[in-house]
Parts: C-alpha cells; structure tokens; sequence
C-alpha cells in the first residue's frame, strides 16, 4: 500500500490545500494530512482546532487520515510506515523553498521521496499571509477558503 | 477620466517610487498616491510626515493627489471612483508577491484591474529595506532618495 | 482619450489573448489589437487571416480597434497618436523577456510607457506553442481558443 | 496497482534520467518508461536505439517497463491504464516549462496527475543540449551518462 | 597583489561557506573571510565563536586571513585595501537579493567589484535557516557542517 | 598573475559587452576576451571581423588581449595558463543557463572557477537578439552599441 504524508502548518486550512489533498488521495492509496506542531510560527489556531478544521472538510474522503506531529517531518513519516512527503507547488518561490527543504530532507533520509503536485490554478495564487491580512482589514476571504472558515477567522483576528 | 490610485507604504518616498509617480501620471488622467496606514509594519515615519514626504516631491506635477487610507485597497479605490491600481515591477519576487496580490484583489473586485509599470533601470535594485540598513550603517543614501530624505533618515534612525 | 496599443502575433488569438483585450478595454478609452508582420516567425496564419479571427471574437467590443503593422513597434503606437503598448503577463520567463523588449522600447522612444496586466489565472499556462503542438499531435484545445479556431488550427495542422 | 508514467525523448538517456527513473520506481509500484515519438525534435537516436540504451541501463530494476508512443502523452497513460505522470524538475525555467504542460494536460485529462520528483543535486545542472554540444567540440560526457552512451554519442556526432 | 573580501554572518560557518572560501582562496591572492557584525539578526554565536569556528576550519589555508568588522561592507574593503567582493550563489531567489545588495554596493563604491562563484551543487541547497530549524526539532545536521559545529549548534539551541 | 578569460561570440560586441570588460580588466590582472568560433550559432559577422570591432572598442585597456578559439572553452583556458572565466549576468534566464554550463565546465575541469559580475544597470536589459530584431525592422541601435557598430549592423541585416 502507497500511504504519502502531506506535512504542514495548515493555520487554517485553505481551498488550495484541500485541493492538494484531493489530488493525493488520487494518486495514492492512503493520504494522511499531519499538522506540524511548531512553535515558533505562532500560529493564530491550536493544533486541536486545526486537526477538527481539516476534518470537516476532508472527513468524506474515505483514503484520507488526519494526524498532527512534534519533531522532524522525516522521523513522522517514518513513523507511519511511509516513504513519500506530498506538497503542493504553485510559484517560483514556493519551488526554492520546497527544493531546499526536500533536499535537506534526502540528506538525512534517503528512502523518503518528496513529490510535488501542482495546486489548481484557480488557487494557484492563494497565501495564508494574504489571507490573514484580508481578514484583519475587514475583508471577506470566503471565496478562498472552505465553508466555515472565514468565520473562524473574523473570530480569532477581528476583535 | 482615467483615474489611478498607487497605493504603497512609502516609507520613506524613494527615487523608485518617483519614478513610477511620474509614469502613472503620463499614462493616467489623474493619479492618487495613497498611504496604506499599515500597524503591522512598524513604519519609521508617522503617516503625515510620509504624505508631507510625498508632497514636498510631487507637489508640482499637476494630476497627482495624494491620501491615505485604513482598510483593504479594492475599498479605497472603489471609494475615489477609480478601478485602476498601479504597481511598480523591478525583480521576479516583487513579480510572484505583486502576482499573489493582485488576483487576490481580482476575485474580490473583479472591476479593479491592477496594472504594472517597469521601474528605471536606474532604480530597479532599490529596496527600502536595503536602504535603511545603510542609513543604519553609517552610509549616505543619497543617490537613493529624493532630497532632503536622506537627513529625516539619519535622524530617526541613527541615535 | 487614453489609447493603448496591445500588439503580438495573434497566431491565433486564444482564450488568453481575448482576455487581456477585455482588461485593456475596460481600463483604457480606446484599444488597438495590432498584428505584428514578422516574417521571421513562420506564422501558420496569413496577417489577413489572424485579423478576421480576431474581428470575429471581439467585434462585439465598441472601444476596440483591429489593426496590423510593419517595422518597429514605438513607431506604430507613436503614428496612432498613443503613448501606451499594453501586453499580459503570466510566468517569470514571460516577465523577463517582455522587460528586455519594454526597457529596450523605452530607451528608443522614453515618452511610450508599457503598462502590463495579469492574464486571468484560467489561462496563465496558455502557451501557443503548446496548443499547436496538442493540435498536431490529435488534441482537443477548444477549452484553450474561442468558437471556430480549433477547427481552423485543424486544417492547417493536420493534414 | 499503482501504475506511473515517465515520458521523455531520451535522446539519449543521462545520469539524470535515470536517477528520475530509480526515484519513480522507488515511490510507485509500476514505472513505464516512455520515448515519445516526436519527429519535430530531430532527434539523434531512432525510438528503437533510444529503447535499447535506455533497456541496458535500467534492466535490472524489476517494477520498470520500457515503451514508446505517438500522439498525446495523456491518450497514451489512459491507455495503460495510468493516471499519473511523472516528471523530473531541476531548475525554475524547467518549472515554468512542466507547470505550462502539467496544467494543458490537466484541463484536457483532469483524472491524470503530473507528479515531480527532483534530480539528484549531483545531476541538477545536467542538460542534453550541452552534452550534445559538448560531444561536438570534443569534449568527454561520461561524467554525466551510463556507460557505453559517450561511446555511442561520439559515433553519431563527431564525423 | 589581488585580495577580496568573503563578508557573511557565518552563523555558524557551513560546508556551504567553506566550499566558497576554498574557491575563493584559488581564485584571488589573499581571501579575508570578514564576519559582519550585525546586532539586528540576533545571531545564536558570539563574534568570537565565530571567528573561532572558522578558524579551526580554514585555519590551514596559508592565504585565507579572518577578521570582523563594524558599518558598511565597502568602508571595510575600502580600509582593507581591496576591491573585490565575494559573494556565493545557489539560488533564483540568492540571485536577486545579492544583485541588489551589489548594485547598492556599487552606486556607493564604485571602484569595488563583487564577484559572484558557485556553491557546489552538494551544498546548492544549504540553509542557515534550514540547518538551524533542523537542530531544534532534534535532527543530526552533520552532512551540513564542519566537523565540531554540530556538537556547538545542539548546545546553543537544545536547552 | 591571475589571468581570466571572458569567453563568447560578441556577435556583434555591445555596451554590456564592454561594461564588463572593463569591470574585468579592474578586477584581474589580465584579461583575454576570447571569441567563440561555434557555427551551429550562424554568426552575422566573421570571427575576424568580431576580432577587429573589439579591438577597435577595447584597444585602449592595456591589460586586454583579445582572441579565439575552437573546442571546448575549458580547454582553451588551460592553454593560456588561466583558472578563471568570466561571464557576466544579468537575469534570471541568464543565471540558469550560466550556472548549468559553469557546473559542466567544473565537473570536466575541477580546477577552473567560473566567476560572475554583474552588467551595469543601465545595460541589464540588453539582448543581442533583440539588437538585431531592431536593426531588421528599421530601428536605431545606437543607444546600445559601441561607435560605428550600429552602421556595420545596418550593412548586414538591411539590404
């Protein structure tokens, strides 16, 4: 069996990691979306809330497993008997920071893969960061996000 | 009338950001600088004294207005009549952050089209950040800035 | 009255094209779609050709103008009393050759500005070359170009 | 099963190539190597002596089969019952280049996924074009293909 | 007698940074490998350490001379001397943040040159950032460092 | 004495062509400018005649050889005793190409550096493609070359 891990902060979830959660859940035989848990990016949703967030949204895809991690990426995927890392890539940008972090990671663990997939282009332009500071200016994010969501947002950074 | 609004922190006004004032005041029937009042980014100068700034610069070109404005910038623009914004492009990360930002407006205010104008090549390596790193270095910054920048520079950073 | 000139080869106009002619329309009084005659690209349509396709999926637009030319680009848009090229941009490599050719342009003739608009995310992977190679190899790319084209790329593709 | 496809001209098979291939049959339970039949590329090899070359160097690897085929890359993973494409990334121009044909073929086939895995480090700066060129002025590639293909390039290039 | 200047924070010095002072030291007649002191970055090793550390390391270069400086990068080569800055390079992204601390550099001192060479492409994707994050989460970044740094990032970082 | 080699086909020599020979000649102790003879490139002018336009633009650096050759560059700068090449860049395009030959030039040749500057600003967008596009469709290139090269241009391409 196939299982690929998709790693990220997901803080929260948006329409373009949904839509690379579908296209691993395609191509793989088991998807397990892992919520880092890293302190450092102070992020505005708990891990917990993170995790319920994602599992609203993914929750009918039936190959898709929903978990959350402290420590390197490659010791998690490890962990869970597999060796392949998913990420979704959208710019050139995107591409120097996962090729860096990706071939970090061969160093340290040459069994695991790292593959890309590209994100829709209809969300090919969406950033966490330019959504949060819409929220924050009283703009309305629903069109990036999934149902449910933009609410949560107004919540945590309108006050 | 075509009119035009570049938004942008403008903190301090440099030879780049005149550069791309004068350009948009060619190719547009009026053109509105407008402050983005911003918290988040700590600016240096308080948003008056960047208007003052701007005006001390541009006070002679006759279809430039200049503003600030709170909120997102599709509401500013809508609110002055306009559905034109104006960017100024140098570099290829400036290109997939400005590219990000602009269809993030796009599906907000379908009516609002941004538009980009090349700076001078003069000035096409100029970054804020570099130059108050100088200023904080010791280093004139003159050839940078419009006259009379480089000394209110030195006294807000330079203790 | 602000005229824009948005010149390329239009061989043939795509969904990509018609895009960027519906954005330069809206944001400047009169557009000028001109079809460049270069004979070095070997293009598969006549100039006759390109214009009457071009007629047919954008005649319908009261502020736009369809028009071919020889020789130097700034000399065309100068003789049309216009002092604006508009073109789209969608990927890095696009962004650095048309900077190569808009800062050439500015240095031959400074009072021309080049304004630059997004493609619409839909079609910012339309490449020309790729929909003549899809055409030649069997493909379907009405999803790519509007009514009546694949038909015509068909007949001179495949034979 | 899961069944992956890498399709390429292989003319001829590099170092990078096979490192892609090695990855592709690491991560996927079936890799079909396939040469595109693309008579616009005047190749150097014919599709049968490109197979050949290709069979020598990974024939040992037991979840890897070699094919060739005409027409559409998609038509061709449809037909063997695939739906992922795999596909090698070393460089940001490579990135624009698959992005722009990962998304054609997703609009035309949207069940198939292109997936990316990067080339070694060792092979990221390996390109066919300068190993050509460099076989024309003399110069010695075996640092950067399998063994016996330096041998085989000399004979077709150096007359 | 040719003598350039390797400025960095080399906090801590990677095998990134070695690889360029060796090219560095083949290349000009004498290398000074300058160790910035910037308080704004927060560094995790004093200047001392610094030093220190890439003294152990390059210590048996006759050519390669370390030293520390205050202010302005040119100032410093200006009283060294010298008129040649090095810098290494991996990255699009590198790429254009180097360029515009170049060109800044250049409009300042015109008479000093930065020369740009390669990191080898087995360090092309080393990252202080990346190395730093690695060794919090517990990872062994040994294949990334000189031998003893390591050892010196754990007790800094893992408390 | 370090001896560099700036190798290329200067076909036909530009302002960025000569910016950074100057830049070179400052930077090392002598400087062979050295033209490629490669007829897969279809020059305009003969090796002979490019020879004669350097030297007519650079005669007056005396630190300044001027020459050609056959075969692989890395061979050509063995033979003059030289480590160094020399290139200059300017884009994102250039850096990929450049830094793919540079990393095959280093793995045929460990002992050669490749070094790059960059071109001056007002230079950075010059493309000889584009130079001769212009000189074709009737423009004047004089902005962009040295004295008189503009006339022989204007010999060769219009007729």
């Amino acid at each position: 069996m196939r299982v690929a891990v998709y790693p990220g902060s997901f803080d929260p979830i948006t329409l373009g990691h949904l839509d690379i959660i579908q296209r691993g859940a395609h191509t793989f035989d088991k998807l397990i979306v892992a919520v880092a848990t890293n302190e450092d990016k102070n992020p505005i949703f708990s891990v917990e809330e993170r995790k319920e967030m994602i599992s609203k949204v993914v929750g009918s895809i039936p190959n898709v497993e929903i978990d959350s991690f402290n420590g390197l990426t490659i010791d998690y995927v490890n962990s869970k008997g597999s060796n392949v890392i998913l990420r979704g890539i959208r710019t050139v940008s995107d591409f120097e920071y996962e090729f860096q972090m990706a071939l970090t990671n061969r160093t340290m663990a040459p069994d695991i893969e790292t593959v890309f997939v590209m994100t829709s282009d209809k969300y090919s332009f969406l950033s966490s960061r330019l959504i949060k500071e819409t929220v924050k200016l009283g703009g309305d994010v629903s069109p990036f996000v999934p149902p449910g969501i933009q609410q949560r947002l107004v919540q945590k950074l309108r006050k």
